[in-house]
C-alpha cells in the first residue's frame, strides 16, 4: 500500500488551532478497513435542525456514496456524517449500494434519526466491496466517544496518502452577529489502485435554510476547488458538504438568503479556497505551487479555460518542476485551449516580470528575477490575452518524478 | 541541448526500404542552425505540375511556417519543400514572417518557381529568431546535390530528439494502375525549451488535383494522427503535407475525386496511421504502446472523446507504465469525459480479458493473462460503454520517468 514512505510535502502548511462548534461532535475509530493501526473511520453528529448543502463530482461514473448523498441532499437535513478511508466504494454495483444503506442505517440508529439524514463518503481503493460490517461494528463505540474537540483527529482520519492534515477556520458576520465556519479536507492522496479523491467537510454554527445554503456553497466551490487542478483527472468521489448546525444567534435567514449572507458567502469562499490550495500543496509529487492569472480574455469563462489549459499541460508542469520559466510552452497551452487568442497580442510573465509581448520575446528582459522566482516554492504565471476584459485565476502544482513514483507502482 | 543521451525507444521499428518516386528529388545539408555536425536542413523539389494538400495544427498560436503554408496552399501547387530542425520559428513576430519569406524566395530562385510554390516547416526551439541567413546560405549547394534516393537522410534531417527515423511506403490502385505513396515523419522529440512538434511529409506519383487531394488528406489525418496522443499538448507547428507529382500514368482524376480514389484513400490512411504510430512509439519517455478501443458509445464522436479521455489520463498512463491493469482508473477516465456513460453498463478489458462488467469487477476473472499482457510492450485496452454502437480506436504511450527527465530539464 502506498503512503507510508511518502515524505511530507515541502508545500505543507501548519494545522490551525480550531475551536469547538456548537451543535457538532465528532470522532474517529480504527475500523481496519484497509489501513492498520490508524484511524480510518470518522463520524460527525449534528444537532437537530442542522441543514446541509453539497456539491459532488461531475464524473459520470460516481461512487455509491456520492449517489447516496445526492439523494439524501433532497431532504436538506443532516444529523450525521460517516467517512471511511481505505475503500472508495466505487464501481461496486449492488454491493456498493447495500453498503451505503447498511452504514447509514447503523449510524441513524445510534443518532436517532432517519437514514437519509446520514451523509456518507468513502475514499481509497476502488472496485473492491466495502466491508461495511467493519464500519457498522466500529460505529457504536465511536458514537459513544464523540466529543466537540476532535477536529485534528478527524482531519487525519479522512486522509489516504495525504502527507499532512488540512483544516481551515473563518468567521463571518450575519446581521451583526459573528458565526464560525470550520472545514477539513483531504486531497490528492492515493492508495493503489485508486485515483485521487477530494473530500471536504465544512460546518458552521450559522442557521441557514438548505435552499439558501446550496447556492452559496455552489458558488464558493466554483471560486475555490473548481479553480484548482492537480493532474486533470476528475475523481469519481469528489464531495464537498456544508453543515449548518443553527446554534448561533443571529437575525433570521430566509430561504431566499440575500444580502444578509454576503459576508458569510465571502468567508466560505475564502475558507474553501484555503482548503483547496492545501489540497494542491499536497498534490501527488508536488514540489511547487503554481498560480496562473489570465487577463484580457474575451470572457471570464474563456479566461478560465485558458488558465486550465496551462494548468493541465504536462509540458508546462514539467518545465516548472525543472525550474524553467518556459514561456514558449505557455504560449502553446494558450493556443491549444481553443479559446479566442491572437498570438501577436499575447503577453506572458513570470513572477512579475513580463518575458514576452505582442507575439515575441521582449528583447533584453531581465532574466535574473525570473530565475530567482522559479527557484522558489511558489510560482506565479501571468498571461494577458489582449482581446478583452475576461480574467481568471487557477492554481496547480508541478509534475515531478514523485507523481510517476506514486502512480506507477503496482497495486499491492 | 537535449537529445544526445536519450536511448532509442524500445518501441522503435526498422526503417523501411524505399524506392525512388518519379518527379521528386531530395537531400539534406548541415546548416548549423542549432545542432552541430548533423544535417538540419532538408529540401524536396517537385516536378512542375505537382499538386499539394495540407493539414495543420489547430493550436491558435501557430508558428510562422504554418501561416506561410496555409497561405501557399491556396495556390494548390508545390515545387519545393524546405524544412529545418533546431528552431521552430514560433512566437517570433515580424522576424518570423520575414524568415519564411526570405527562405521561400531563396528556394524559389533556385528551383525557378514562385515563392508561394515553396512550402516550409520548422521544428525546434521556440521564441528565438530563426537565423534564416544560414538556411539561405546552405540552400544552393543543397539544391545542386538533390537526388531521388535520399529518403533516409531526409527522415533523419527533420528529426529533433526523435530516437529513430520514421518512414512508410504504400502502393494504391487508381483506375487499374499502381501508384506509390511514401512519407516521412518526425514526432515527439524535443529540444529544450520546445514543445513536441509533429511533422509529416508524404509524396505520391499520382496525378490528383488539389481540390480532390485535400479532402482525402483531411480524412486520412482524422483516421491516423488525430487518433493518437502522447501528452495532450497540441504543438504550434504540427504539419502534414501531401505532394502529388503526377508522374504516374493512370486514368484522369477530376477535381471531384470520387470512387476512383477509393483505394488511394485507403492506402494513404494506412500510411499515415503507420507513421502516426511510429510517432507514438517514439513518444517522449515511451516504454509501451497503448491501443484503446471504445465500443458501445452513443456515437463515434462520443467514443472518440471517451477514448481520448482515457489516452490522456495521467493516472491511466502512469498505471500502465507500472504494469498495472488499473481498470478503476479507466472507469474514472470514462466518467470524466463528460460523454454519455452508465457506470452500471460499463465493461473494461485488457489484452482480451474482460475484467469488469456491469458496474463491477468480474468475480474470479483470470488475472494471469492480464498480468502477462501488461508486461509486454503493447497494451490493449477495451471499453464497452453499453449504450449504443459508436466506436473509436486511439493510440497513446505510457507516462514514465523518461517524460519528466526529458521535459523537466533546464534550457541550456
Amino acid at each position: 500500500m502506498a503512503g507510508k514512505d511518502i515524505p511530507v510535502s515541502p508545500l505543507a502548511v501548519p494545522f490551525p488551532e480550531l475551536p469547538t462548534l456548537a451543535g457538532l461532535r465528532l470522532g474517529t475509530a480504527e475500523a481496519g478497513i484497509r489501513y492498520k493501526a490508524r484511524a480510518d473511520l470518522t463520524m460527525m453528529e449534528f444537532a437537530p435542525g442542522t441543514s446541509v448543502a453539497g456539491v459532488f463530482t461531475r464524473n459520470k461514473c460516481p461512487g455509491a456514496p456520492v449517489d447516496w448523498c445526492r439523494a439524501a441532499l433532497r431532504g436538506g437535513k443532516a444529523r450525521a456524517l460517516v467517512v471511511n478511508a481505505g475503500n472508495a466504494n466505487v464501481f461496486t454495483g449492488r454491493a456498493g449500494r447495500e453498503a451505503t444503506e447498511a452504514t447509514a442505517e447503523a449510524a441513524a440508529a445510534l443518532v436517532g434519526c432517519k437514514p437519509r439524514e446520514v451523509f456518507l463518503a468513502s475514499t481509497g481503493v476502488i472496485g473492491e466491496p466495502l466491508p461495511h460490517e467493519r464500519l457498522t461494528a466500529a460505529l457504536p463505540a465511536l458514537h459513544a466517544g464523540l466529543a466537540d474537540d476532535r477536529w485534528a483527529e478527524a482531519a487525519r482520519g479522512i486522509m489516504t496518502t495525504d502527507t499532512f492534515p488540512k483544516a481551515c477556520l473563518r468567521t463571518a458576520r450575519i446581521g451583526g452577529e459573528t458565526v464560525t465556519i470550520m472545514g477539513i479536507a483531504k486531497g490528492s492522496g492515493m492508495i493503489a489502485p485508486d485515483m485521487a479523491t477530494m473530500l471536504c467537510f465544512v460546518a458552521t454554527d450559522a442557521k441557514i435554510p438548505p435552499a439558501a445554503l446550496q447556492p452559496i456553497l455552489k458558488r464558493a466551490v466554483d471560486r475555490s476547488f473548481n479553480r484548482t487542478t492537480v493532474d486533470s483527472d476528475t475523481s469519481t468521489s469528489d464531495t464537498v458538504l456544508l453543515f449548518a448546525t443553527g446554534a448561533a444567534r443571529h437575525p433570521r435567514v430566509t430561504t431566499e438568503g440575500g444580502p444578509i449572507l454576503r459576508d458569510f458567502s465571502r468567508a466560505l469562499s475564502e475558507l474553501l479556497l484555503d482548503l483547496a490550495l492545501q489540497v494542491v500543496r499536497d498534490g501527488e509529487g508536488a514540489q511547487k505551487l503554481i498560480r496562473i492569472d489570465v487577463t484580457g480574455a474575451t470572457s471570464a469563462r474563456s479566461a478560465h479555460r485558458i488558465a486550465m489549459s496551462i494548468a493541465n499541460s504536462p509540458l508546462v508542469k514539467t518545465a516548472i518542476a525543472g525550474g524553467d520559466a518556459n514561456w514558449g510552452r505557455i504560449v502553446m497551452a494558450v493556443g491549444k485551449a481553443g479559446e479566442p487568442a491572437d498570438r501577436d497580442r499575447l503577453a506572458v510573465g513570470v513572477g512579475g516580470t513580463w518575458m514576452a509581448r505582442e507575439g515575441g520575446v521582449i528583447p533584453g528582459y531581465d532574466e535574473a528575477p525570473v530565475v530567482a522566482h522559479m527557484q522558489g516554492r511558489e510560482v506565479e504565471i501571468a498571461v494577458d490575452i489582449g482581446l478583452g476584459s475576461g480574467q481568471a485565476t487557477v492554481w496547480t502544482c508541478d509534475l515531478t518524478h514523485g507523481y510517476i513514483d506514486i502512480n506507477g507502482s503496482y497495486r499491492s
